[in-house]
């Protein structure tokens, strides 16, 4: 029905992006470990909760503070109400602190190889940034961080390395930037170890993101958070009710602030991915991957004999989803996701047969 | 637990804003007239497809396209899949709108008294705008648009006023501005009258944005969207990706793509509440109020003889919630959304009793 044409006038002014390529969805049956999805249901309350909704309320706008959900965080957690600020997914969380608080004209810091939306969010919002370069271990050198800078942002564990550092990096990186924002995105925390929420009383520059995407086994409610101090929570909600009061569902609060109720359920199907992801580990040595130890809900891994794409594509053509970036240093590595034990057998017996195949 | 200080330092570099302060959302039992929502339910099927929610799959991510409910609204608005953006309800896609199309030197306008966030999210992008006056009628004066500027964003019905303008008053605008993107927000029109969509075809610069807030009674979902030409849906559609590629949650999706297909429910819930609010006026008039002839689901009033402010906290005080602004030029109105008959005729009953005592 379109037919007149575009005027370049028009287009001048138009924000052009290098848009984010998510990790494929694909709607039938896969083995799907490309997007490091858990492979268990949500709490079982979940369900309930979902069923008890009533519908005819959906005609009125939700709580703007999403209350419920921002009380059960912060009891979850031990602090305030005041700590906790909520949005659509810890992207929109994470888009939220950049548009927030790297406002200056010096760089915002993150890793070379990390979560690749740093990136695009920087140059969405014209933020300058410089990227410290990992070590050939994919290790974050904290010393590369001791520079001025407009504030810092770093998954831990990093992402796609899947490596932990413990608490005196991060640590490190706190008090050498005690007038800049240091972001740590604990997206994969729980299947690592000590979180930075314990740093939080000494350091008034932390933020601590979080999602229920991962360990909560709820990608598809959209819910992420951040805690930190009362202070920068304040401007984050300042800034998030100028763009958006409602962001957050009727059906999101309800089913977010439940997930979080059910501690006894969460501990169980971090231990069960976590059990997985140690046989993991060792079925893949066997099979002579090579891979940083990973503390996350995945392994990011390269075969010393077979190109990382080669492998990719052979996968994919038996419905086996890994994830592969065709980028510098990290070309021939795979980030497999740690999916139900079964799922592991079956892309073991795969790399076995296409070994076979090769040799 | 926080016992640091905050360092001033930190803050120097903090995105500042005021803060938009949306209407009132008690939560308990009011006559909520308040914030322009449906009183009535949802499509039926609203409540069927939730209940069919598989709540295991929640573990996954959405479809980050959310093709569900673009192909439901196509269908419904006969245009093309790739024509169509959503969102977290319209503030997002306005947002999202700003952020990708508001990127010129020269200012955007929009009326002085129209839908308060235009000016928050100028601010919040640092894009310039200017606000040309409603005249003395609250019409929107055609004649001030015809200038230079970094595009247009009226909505129509126009907010608060509730005053619908005809298509060939949104051609003229459009037809002024060949080179910058118009934006017609279009959150009222269910109740008023011709959309521009049927403009576009004819107009490469529009962009039409409507909720499911209002008509669609699913405020408490979150589903926004934009209907334009293939060309600027791509732009809209790389910002949104680089910014969070799964905003819409399953449940957003699923019960949104319900509620478009049922058409007859909706066009039923529209009847209503356009014969309620016709009755209103005259019930408004009895009752000495003055206001424009409203083509919303909402009416802006003044009493000649009575103050705005005086009267929307006597009506608080009794569980009526009405909207006012303390804001210039508008200081004596009062935005009152067009409830169940029953609803209104407590507002009226309450109206009467308040005049009978202050004479």
């Amino acid at each position: 029905m379109i037919s007149v044409e575009m005027n370049p006038n028009i287009i001048r002014n138009i924000r052009k992006v290098e848009p984010y390529v998510p990790g494929e969805q694909p709607q039938n049956r896969v083995v799907k470990l490309n997007t490091n999805e858990n492979p268990y249901p949500p709490a079982p309350g979940v369900e309930r909760v979902l069923a008890e909704m009533d519908t005819d309320r959906f005609r009125l706008y939700p709580d703007p503070s999403a209350a419920k959900l921002v009380s059960a965080l912060a009891e979850h957690h031990h602090v305030g109400e005041d700590q906790v600020f909520v949005g659509v997914g810890s992207d929109d969380v994470l888009a939220m602190c950049f548009l927030t608080f790297f406002n200056s004209e010096k760089p915002v810091l993150f890793p070379d190889i990390t979560y690749s939306f740093y990136k695009v969010w920087a140059e969405l919002y014209r933020i300058p940034y410089e990227c410290p370069k990992l070590d050939g271990d994919f290790r974050i050198v904290k010393e590369d961080y001791r520079r001025e800078s407009g504030g810092v942002i770093f998954p831990n564990p990093n992402a796609p390395t899947a490596i932990y550092e413990e608490l005196d990096f991060v640590e490190d990186i706190l008090a050498h930037h005690p007038d800049e924002v240091v972001i740590v995105d604990e997206a994969y925390i729980d299947f690592a170890g000590r979180s930075a929420l314990e740093l939080l009383g000494r350091y008034n520059n932390l933020i601590v993101v979080r999602t229920f995407s991962k360990a909560r086994s709820m990608a598809g409610m959209r819910i992420g958070y951040a805690v930190s101090n009362p202070s920068l929570i304040r401007y984050l909600n300042d800034v998030k009710y100028s763009f958006n009061s409602y962001t957050m569902s009727q059906v999101s609060i309800a089913c977010g602030a439940e997930a979080v109720r059910d501690q006894a359920y969460f501990q169980k199907t971090i231990q069960k991915i976590v059990e997985t992801r140690e046989w993991a580990k060792e079925e893949l040595q066997k099979l002579g991957f090579e891979f940083p130890d990973s503390r996350a809900n995945f392994i990011f891994a390269r075969h010393p004999r077979y190109d990382a794409g080669e492998l990719f594509e052979a996968l994919k053509k038996q419905d086996i989803y890994v994830r592969h970036w065709d980028s510098e240093r990290i070309r021939q590595y795979l980030r497999i996701t740690i999916g139900t034990r079964e799922e592991m057998e079956q892309l073991f017996a795969a790399l076995r047969t296409y070994f076979k195949n090769r040799t």
